[in-house]
């Protein structure tokens, strides 16, 4: 059993899951782990085990912090479609390295059948979110019937990844905010 | 300058970017291509510099490989919607490892300038075509006119590069052929 932990370890997560973030998990060394956290290996491996246990909390520590943003859009909203863009227009803007979750989609899951499932709910969780706000907007006459909310929800959800790659290798601004008017059009 | 080649140089770059595109860069080490090509690390580096080298020159092999694809996708189409459809069932047929470019782009745009220019270079070809494709469907009346061809060319090569993430992290084939049914009814 882990002995007693003598560090913040919300701290110490939003540091791994920065430097994991910003290099991906193949580039990240231990050694890069220490000198971020300014823990010793030892008590890294004590309370994580191994590299790998380090970037699982890392993923579910950015996820937990993803989520609260996105219940914030959600309550600051009046509307479903401004709830969309909200969520839309904030992935356009949270800088050059992407969204982690993404990045370890495609650095991960086709090696790592664990990561693969965590990805996979992390995905049905945020495609439940959309189905909710689809069908507010469907039923208030804001959004079309062409397709089911289930089926709008996983387009967003397919939608938002796309985005962020794209928003990874251009720096046109305008080209990126078009690009969530035309994604989110389909609705009405 | 290089010595002359004792390879055939396109069986090579075949060769690693399949490697690539398995394990992403920073998991291959130089041991992986030796091992992968059967050459030895001298010829490697007398061809191509160092591993970035060669990992640059394996983006454009499979780029040039994929336009291929795509292409002949395009001959064989009889409708613009025909040739899309080809396009973006491919990118979900086409193995749990998603698009070496996509993956490419998570892994290093943030970190390599060079490759988010070629990225983006490649980004602004594909927009190229599908916006040809667009202009002709909505002038044979097949697509809308609410937003320009080349918005929807944006909007179509962004949604191509989510659906290669969403069909690493998913096996339901059903839930990937509404996905590319629900993404290309925004034309129509």
């Amino acid at each position: 059993m882990p002995k007693t932990e003598l560090f913040n370890r919300e701290e110490i997560l939003h540091k791994c899951a920065d430097l994991f973030h910003r290099k991906g998990y193949n580039a990240t060394s231990m050694q890069d782990l220490v000198d971020t956290t300014n823990l010793n290996r030892s008590s890294l491996y004590n309370s994580f085990g191994n590299k790998r246990g380090i970037y699982v909390e890392s993923l579910k520590f950015y996820k937990d912090k993803s989520s609260q943003s996105v219940q914030s859009f959600l309550l600051d909203s009046k509307t479903p479609l401004s709830a969309l863009e909200s969520i839309f227009n904030y992935a356009i803007n949270s800088g050059k390295n992407g969204c982690l979750l993404s990045n370890c989609a495609t650095e991960m899951a086709n090696m790592d059948e664990g990561i693969k499932r965590f990805l996979e709910h992390n995905g049905d969780q945020m495609e439940e979110l959309f189905e909710n706000i689809v069908t507010k907007g469907q039923l208030n006459g804001n959004f079309n019937y062409k397709r089911t909310a289930k089926e709008y929800a996983t387009y967003l959800f397919s939608a938002l990844q796309g985005i962020r790659v794209t928003s990874m290798i251009t720096d046109n601004k305008s080209k990126l905010d078009s690009l969530v008017k035309t994604t989110l059009s389909i609705l009405y």
